[in-house]
């Protein structure tokens, strides 16, 4: 197996260290170099960063000296993981593209890009094939993939069994989100503290759309969403790592009984278990029977924090089915599903 | 105006403290008498009681002899305040109201007695006149009322406008609920600290029942409930105080746009805004236009915990509209409700 | 009683919040001017601040028109509250002093003066007197007066009756400080929730250092500090408001037993008991037995946020005695103390 | 390697379930019998248990029967480890050992007897030698082995390395601990949330005692415990897991400077570093130099919880040097401690 040189865009903020902290001792990729801005370059990392991992920087990182966000600085490297701010993403990515050299990113400005795949392995791996219709370079060397928001996952993964074997009519959600989905500073614990914030600038379009281009149907060169409302209200509430939804769904088809839903759910098959890919979780999902599960703080580690956790499953006197669902944000929701979208690339083919 | 002479049974747990901060220097209602449990009976009220209040136990309290919750040591009281345990409640308050004292109760078990009041007096003062039908004495004297659910009151207080003026067909709703909602001990901390729970036990069928009694119209000796389906799904966090909704309702006159709605709630007026009751919050619902507010800890105390606060009013794709309420649990959601329901009988001439 | 016109400086931050919400419905103070940097001036104060009070602007405030900190700007203002950041508040207050604007100060610049009074008004109320050797004025019309760190307030407090009874020769303690200390936004949430910092930039010198000016002894134009060592450790806990202190100290003169030092505690009087000032706590110092109290959450608003709090009072087996005690940091350790501060003034006749 | 069939007393509580998660995959040590009261005897383990640790109970372990913690029903268990609640631990534990089964017990009853060793394996290895001169069997079959309360774990693995290099003359620190220290339901989360309790019940004296035994120097028959006060005051504080020290302490030979000190602690050599015990940690002691760390959350977890991380040391002007310290209190401070000390009975020949 080929090991690969990657670089890491953005490398001092939050999203960019749970990226070191991840790749460290990856069996397929090796961190060559760090981009960050002007402000940190020429500075080795341990100089340039405001650490905030529990564990301690990893020791061939800490040295490195961090460069400019600026691929003629990135010769030699494979691909770069991006967890660069949206005020610079759209630039810089496309500059990498165009120099040829694959990103693979956290941001949220090309989601929306016709060609560019909005990627989670585990529910559309076939929107892949976007990639050969980008044209950041002739030779098609330079592409650009992303993966969703993080308090996306949870919902997708839960959406893709119910919505292959249901239909989905309506989704209404209200999502309980952790303090580190913003990022460091972040949100002032003055605000948070012992109480509940109502409102996420930002959030709640992304949770409308971006699961209907992800359950969307790969076309020629773009994807035909799929089409059901959203109606979602993102609050911020006192808890470290795990978003947290709340759930009500009215399906197509709606199932025979509340068991029949259940087994949907514990029976989905995710179609990359067979590839072996590093980073993906044995069980991507995870049915819990007790009432009292999942928990945020109990259950967002679980799988590496890779794995999406559901529960209190039941039938809804208004929609069709109510439940919960949970993911680690900055692991499966964000640097860990970025990772797993590299691994599949290099299983597809995309990366050599 | 006259002074009662007021009891309060389940004096020492969590609800009856707050009866007592709460009645401290009422201009109506003198405490005269503290029933709790056996093993508190015979001692005086400060050595019985954990007091858990921030403020001292009252000094005109400290000393009073706790009682046997049995209504021969109850002579001379007008009428008693009850935070029983759901456990004994029936029970007692029972005999009680058959001994010829009101009862007015924060516990749930007569709640759904169809004869018995569930009362919230902005929402439905009409609903005392059911207390002429009760048979617990031969001459009326001795009666119960009750209060709801403490996460029924920001949905009750808000669903009355939304009702009155364009009919309600269903409602999908997510609670984040205070710790102070499970009494004391209550919720371990090694449960909740950075937390999310998923699940209440009891209280989702309260959330769906509760209100349709509340809006339902008075008949001869019962209420005809209101009838649209509630669908909740009720979490803890790591709140302190205010119970926090999360509510998107489909109308049965759906709006012309979302301004009506916000007048509608804003220009609401309470049925009882002129009675001059002393615990009456001066504006009983209020609607903040900052998408940031309201927030449990900075708004659960406003008027004095009294008021329900509304926010995010807005369309919703799914149905037709969205917003968010919160109200103060133990407050506005049991204590205090319960003191404006007192309050509301003498003003109504039932309690003399 | 004249009413004064006063200002507030650095209005827009969390301290200048604080001045703004405890000064509302004050009666002898009005605010008839707010500055704040070149950012907010000329800005409606509602549009310049990002207000987290959790009482909404008074509305004589929200309209007026933030100025800059010039002292031209300030005409026909008796005098000024300072909530200005350090870095820019020696200019400032020396610029106001310097036009005959008085100026009471939370700001650390001038504390350390030899002749700007470090006041506390039960604790040094003779210090004020250093006033008149202030040169910032051929009048003595401009001068300056300070309050101290927020955290030396309940350590200042408890010692001022030892330190009179029995002598101090040496404290060693550790500070549990709340969020709202380090301001807004502060402490990112992502470092404290469920967390101990232990270190605060800057506070262990001042809490060496200020309370030997507080308790020292009155000279020509200066104070002879206090002379005994004061070893602190400084952490941040998840607490929003309350800096709480576990003290031990040695004494010059060891007390009989402990009940000696409790009731020297207890019998305290403050100094400025009989003034009548409108902020000045009841009870300035209260002992708790109970040796679970005090808490920051349960007892930091006693006495409206003015009261220091003492509990756990007992022998220690290496120093003298052992000790808690806990303030309001932004009220009494702040806003509340400065106000305290300038009612002194005004009944001693130096504000006219 | 033999491997050890093992059993846990007190199966079901919170110490207990620490247990069965870290012997999991233990190469030396199986589980073969639970231990609880009465009322969990006869049920499966996984009905019998209200498990909270947030890995799933082990497959191996969810279907054994709970039995009566009685020697009778534990043959064939070589030894067993006690998570026994005070209350019933001395009169089990004495029964095990009479009974020729040795227990490794984290209860406190029998920490102070002259005769069993209260054992942490990097501090007072030496210790185990009490076992001989237990009478619990006339074979000497059965003994019993402690480690010490949570909080003494960070003291006394820091002074270890302080006391051989300069003595120690007195100690006067302030304990934050974290409200697992309490078990399970524990800590109210009313009485913690966004709070500090100045006050443990119990916990002050074992502070003062026990490491005076650990530090004691080993005689004939029992230990002659070091000499010098330690001074305590114990607090609770809203933090998961990790206790969390501020120490100041008088050497008997002052160290030349503060550097001094930081070498002994860093350059300090675990005495059983070589004896590959799985579940000694690599680096037992680590010394932070930013003065940010340690902090619990961050870093309670360390060498898999068995790390005691050490910061800020520096003089202190009041006596000689000061510092903060924290370890896991239910992983090193408890079972993962307990099971240590296992390991070095077995290493050391008593087990077999």
């Amino acid at each position: 197996m080929k090991n690969y040189n990657v670089g890491v865009l953005g490398a001092t903020g939050a999203v960019g260290q749970k990226f070191i902290r991840l790749l460290q001792n990856h069996p397929w990729f090796t961190i060559k170099a760090l981009g960050a801005s002007g402000r940190s370059a020429g500075k080795s990392y341990k100089d340039a960063a405001n650490w905030i991992e529990s564990t301690p920087i990893p020791s061939a990182i800490e040295n490195i000296l961090v460069k400019n966000c600026s691929a003629s600085e990135f010769e030699g490297i494979d691909f770069v993981f991006s967890g660069l701010d949206s005020s610079v993403a759209t630039e810089i990515e496309g500059e990498f593209a165009r120099a040829g050299i694959p990103v693979i990113s956290n941001a949220k400005n090309y989601r929306t890009q016709p060609n560019v795949p909005l990627l989670v392995p585990e529910v559309n791996p076939d929107h892949i094939e976007l990639i050969k219709t980008q044209t950041f370079t002739d030779d098609g060397s330079g592409w650009i993939v992303t993966n969703p928001n993080c308090v996306v996952i949870p919902l997708v993964m839960s959406l893709r069994p119910l919505f292959d074997n249901f239909g989905v009519k309506s989704v209404i959600l209200t999502s309980l989100q952790a303090i580190s989905g913003a990022g460091y500073p972040g949100v002032p614990s003055l605000d948070i503290l012992g109480n509940v914030i109502p409102f996420i600038g930002g959030e709640e379009p992304k949770i409308a759309d971006e699961p209907l281009k992800l359950l969307g149907t790969l076309k020629k060169d773009s994807v035909e969403y799929a089409r059901f409302p959203i109606q979602a209200t993102a609050t911020r509430v006192p808890v470290l790592n795990g978003h947290f939804l709340s759930i009500t769904a009215a399906l197509e088809t709606p199932p025979a009984d509340i068991d029949e839903v259940i087994n949907v759910l514990k029976d989905w098959k995710s179609p990359i278990a067979e590839l072996g890919l590093p980073s993906a979780p044995g069980y991507p999902l995870h049915v819990y029977d007790d009432p009292r599960y999942p928990q945020p703080r109990l259950h967002a580690d679980s799988e590496n924090g890779m794995q999406t956790a559901i529960g209190r499953v039941r039938s809804s006197n208004v929609f069709d089915i109510s439940y919960v669902a949970m993911a680690h944000n900055t692991i499966r929701g964000a640097a860990g599903g970025a990772i797993l979208n590299a691994e599949l690339l290099v299983k597809k083919g995309y990366l050599n």
